[in-house]
């Protein structure tokens, strides 16, 4: 059955839906009745739910957060559209589909994976090679790299987001290298590769995005190091060790990647690799957030809402050709 | 006549040649004699000198800094090198090749000047086509766009220095430009070949390099927005005004092109094509520098010396093939 | 007619006046009926508005925001005044006495723009003389001058508050100099009479107070710099040339006004006149923020709120005669 | 006896004078002789000094540093004049005409301070003319107060720059206060007497320029409320208590006059007097700081050196009139 | 009669009893009706008040904050308790019992205080002893140390705070001191008995935590400061005088205390004993604002919710055991 | 054979010891002959050595730097002392005494050391008890970990300087704890432990203080973690796995210990116990520092040199008893 987004409902409508739950409270009546007060949510917005004559088991039951099918009928009150729930029963996650709730990426990840792997059969080095085959050859973690989000917040935050921003990431340094010989292009389509693969464990995106313990303790490059160190121990134990020099290349554009200590780098680029990551990495994130924020915002102002983290207002008026 | 460089120069042999006199001292022996201290020098390094038997008018002709023929003879005094002067002449810059004294891109201008112009043939806006022609058209100020310099340190600090550093962030640009369809390419364009036009009159290069009085005071960047509007008056007056949104769009690139204010920028970037000159711009410059750094010491070590600016020392050890 | 100000309405009154229409939303009632509700404001403060049987032909039409002539009649509901509107008919900017609208100096213009212009009679440099008379010649731009407000927020923010700033600030420049005899008196009076003039491109004060497109892109600064290089131009034409000693000299002055780059000036203070014009600039500014601050606040605290810029709350209590 | 300079001494000329020695090191000689190498100094420059045949006691007996008679001859050793000092005995400083070895004002003191007197007469407030008078009449006070510099370095450096910086910042605040009618006029007057009255206690200026122990602990902010709580405290006893809001304001501006905390201000401007205050020490400050590095560097460049503190060269450039 | 708190009243219950009114507002309904609305607290939270048929003498007798007995009657309206108020009469602070309206340290603070002076009984001293004794026979400034909250938010911030963070950085010292034997304890330890004495006057803590006007103007860290010169001045007028380098020593430990300027240390530590204060308070005071952010959040959640000072959430999750 | 030191070797003296030689150039005399000038050292010191005759297969044979053994003879040269060397041969830095080339700390280490494992069997909680013995266990480390030096400069700069710190913040921990309950004691100890074990391979310390590459490129907290990743790893493998919450919550410690973002820590404290070991490692280095830069100057002056990282000079003047 299809989902019938939030924001489709009309007044006076049926409701025989799935919807995320959150922040249910129980609260009671001015005559003492128990009831449930909840948002009902999927990715196109929230709603007010109201379950009268709830009980405390009803309650305790509940999700907070999680998927629940709801059964009810829409109603306005206060000139605002909520939902009167007769009947809430609980949906595992596994049952639902994310993409009803969760942004998405609109690219086809499939192929955009397809092009991460011909980008990375380039490199010639046969350690970082070993290295990103190790990674490629590890479904589980793959299928996590193909889904997560490259950040809660500010740039990529959808499903897919990562692989989109390394995919994007690896084609303008495909495209930068061949200006900057110097550089070593291995190293470099290697790192970008891994620089957010970290993020597969820092963040969960099950239900909505946000940080597992480990992300929010330890953070993704941290994360992104013990993952090289787990693949270069299993390529050790099949004989073919990954030297220090090698090792110690790539494992610091990973640290050094924020660019600044107060971005979280415990480390500043020391590497042309290590810079040329770093301005790849910020380009391709601000670009992405600076499309966002203009896209995101109604077109009827020739400048958007102030944007913090970018310390201004972004214009969006275009020149005329 | 080939001019003998100073870093060939052996003891006990005669000097007849044009150097650039730095720093010239009228002092007195101990037995009341007067005698002149200088620096001899050109681009491979510089000498002690002195005149013996020296005169207050000798003295007051020598320029400060500036040309002069030197007749004498090297000779070793306290383990050092020096020149005995014997005869000083003026030379008039007009007459010395500059080449010998200022150091120079080893890429060929002329082709990377022609390279910029197929570039900036891409630019479709009529608009922005008619200032970057109008630029173009004006032979002097091209003249110092492949002469100049693009800093006096940090990167790209050689003569023809500015238009290497143009030819590659346009080059970048082209290359990068697919993957962001959002991004106005001749907006982009257009405020590449423009972003350091100002320091055609920041910096002089006659001698050595430094500022202007008015690059001093004003600033590359401030200087480039009276220039582009100098431009846009003249086209102006030739019944070809330029709109006020496509000035305003490329001004604002100028303006924001450090991308912080404390680089100099008055204004933080706020559009797509602002954010992408800004990066790279930095990109290029930063990739330079590294590598000025890197190539400009012995590799006897495995890191260069403490990079101010970096706030680190710089790896330079590659990884095994 | 005399206008009924905002804050003079009372309950159950009729209302048959101009008022500024901001926020327009067309709403369904839960029967379906179309409203529209909107702000009506003046320069005392703003009510709800509801217009009931309200028709999308008639939201279209509205300013967005902008006057219009509002018949009706003012009602509590919930515990505040809000007005029922029943007929609504756009009016034209022109027809609206601003004064109503927009807070305005309490200062005699007038008086104020004949004490500056008594001020800039000082100037004895010819060229400085030359570039001050040219802008004191252009009509249309002086007439802005005595209207503009000096900033959106913060200081002076109120119709005439530029001109108002900059008679304060000439003020104290004459005397202080005498205590300053190494400083060039002409070109402190010269740069504190155009130390904001960009300000008259840089906002629009028709309605309320806001940035104009170039203003935002641009900044009040670099404006400033492109309308002296406008003057200096048309000397030149006129046959008399600006030397490139004094442009620079004043240049730097408006460049380097906000002291810090952190403030928008792209250079810092190099001339004894860029710091003294910085100072008395930035005194002015705060003393009148300050003032503004106390004497908007209610005097029962000896304190005022926090003030966010200030980093401080301030203290109003005097001291005892 | 007129003290013959540092930098009048010829080659070869007799010495019989009085200089401050620094830095005495007792030294052997490759035979293994004694000699005391140091340096003689007046407020002109200082040259070397060398006395052989020395011995351990007239090391020892050395002021390290202080003043000495010195009797000997001068010398050109390796192209430097030196002194060889033939004898050598301790002068108490109390014999010594300050003026020969520090700088000092070339300002009147005795006017300065009747003017000082003169502005602080306005004060009508009974309270603050209370304590200002009674700063006055402390004689040993007023005595170091017309003495001490008001910096080691940066500004007003030299014996009497205390009392020029106080007497120039009263001036230019009753030139600018009727511009300022909502700021207490004798709040101030009486603060920006007293703003550094702490400099009296946390410098030494006998035999050069440095920090007492008090000084440097505790810095002049906290003195000067030390002082001016000992000043209440004597007048409290004579019956004449302060009121608390008095003290606190004018306490307030003595602790916030720095401006910022990076300056050492335990507290930020909270009321227009503070700030005030703040703007003129500051800008007093800042244009003796310019002017000394202006006026103490040789006119040839229109540049002067780099200015650490300000972050940039200083222009001296004119413009023509 | 025992305090019926705020979040124990019922709906439909009578009141009786005395509450803390706060912000006291006059309205009129829409008959014209005057009511008063304001908000009854105590220290576990606070509800909407409101008195119909009020008047206007009875609002301005009203304390704007104070206590007063409130006869009246709990409700709900709108889904929130609120109480009407029948009758209100002003309580004069001194009838009240602060216990209920102030939050308040669990600990035994006489404990406490006999710990502390047992603590100071250590000191060997002999003038650090005079001043620390000569505050402790303060009888009515020890009542303060003993009831003053240590701050107004962040940590210690309930009445007997300071004394408990006071009590806590001795014991810590206690225990430090002796693997680091270069410090001298005795100064230690009076500086921290004394280093947050200046709370006693700058804040005041009657009927809720906030500034004394002295507070806000001197700060803590100058009250400080002349509180100890006034008893050392005490202690020189009984023939005790305190030489300099011991007042110096403990005054700038006083001075510095906060670490950084921008905490409104006017002095960085310059003494070992001022570096180990610094720590000790340091880590006292964040270790009980950790401490107050974990126990204050509901234990549902793995991490606190996102606290600002510290630019962090909280981990509370335990290990296993 | 005892070393004879540097600083204790007269004019005229036989020379037949091992020094440290340091940047040996072949030079070439104004007659053309080859010779060698090299800095010879011990931690006492450096002198000038001349090895006159040399030819360019010794020079090329000389280890730069490294150890050698010197046969010559001391001189007097222009008042400098200056080695003539004879003969050099190299020397195996296994054949040399450490402790006469690197400072060392003059504790027991031994006793150090026991102690250390003394607190660290405090800790109950068998999966860090697991990794710490782990870590006790592996002899090749503990012994680097009794050697390291705990940093190149700055704090505990010496041989054993690493095992004193840990021994030293461990003891601090032990004493603080009691009055912190609501920390977890053993989460404390294993972090304090191993907070710095990183150095053992950040640092080389074999003939002077540097970094390793790994060391430079990762920094000591990165190393850490796989340092600890690799213990646990092998813990697995016995069977004893870790819980990913205690892995976490130890290894947040490691990366936030030192507190913030511009000190190289990529996560800020976000528990009581990285609050706790960031403060005690903070002062422990703060106050060896302290310690050392008093004792390490003259005690001629009350203050210290400038101390750039501490911002001020500091106060070595003590109280009297």
């Amino acid at each position: 059955m299809a989902h019938t987004f939030i924001n489709q409902i009309e007044p006076g409508q049926a409701v025989d839906d799935i919807f995320l739950v959150k922040e249910p409270i129980l609260r009671s009546t001015t005559r003492g009745d128990l009831y449930i007060a909840m948002y009902l949510c999927d990715r196109t917005g929230q709603l007010n739910g109201r379950m009268w004559q709830a009980t405390e088991a009803i309650y305790n039951a509940l999700p907070k957060p999680g998927f629940a099918h709801i059964l009810g009928r829409s109603e306005i009150y206060q000139n605002n559209l909520q939902i009167i729930v007769n009947n809430i029963s609980i949906v595992d996650t596994s049952k639902v589909s994310l993409d009803d709730f969760l942004p998405r990426t609109t690219k086809d990840t499939d192929k955009l994976f397809k092009e991460v792997k011909d980008v990375l059969g380039r490199i010639k080095n046969s350690q970082l090679k070993a290295i990103v085959d190790e990674f490629l050859a590890d479904d589980e973690l793959m299928k996590k790299f193909r889904t997560a989000p490259a950040a809660i917040k500010i740039h990529h935050n959808y499903l897919g987001g990562l692989l989109e921003h390394t995919h994007n990431t690896l084609n303008v340094a495909v495209a930068i290298l061949p200006f900057y010989p110097q550089v070593q292009d291995d190293l470099v389509l290697a790192a970008l590769f891994l620089h957010d693969i970290g993020k597969t464990e820092e963040l969960v995106y099950d239900i909505a995005f946000s940080y597992t313990n480990t992300g929010q303790l330890l953070g993704h490059i941290a994360q992104a190091l013990l993952m090289i160190k787990q693949k270069a121990d299993g390529l050790e134990d099949k004989g073919k060790k990954i030297d220090q020099n090698t090792m110690d290349s790539l494992n610091h554009i990973i640290l050094s990647h924020h660019g600044q200590y107060e971005f979280g780098s415990p480390k500043l680029p020391a590497t042309p690799e290590a810079f040329l990551v770093n301005y790849i990495d910020d380009l391709d994130a601000k670009l992405n957030q600076v499309k966002s924020a203009i896209d995101g915002e109604s077109p009827d102002s020739d400048w958007t809402s102030w944007q913090k983290t970018l310390e201004t207002k972004l214009y969006r008026k275009r020149i005329e050709q």
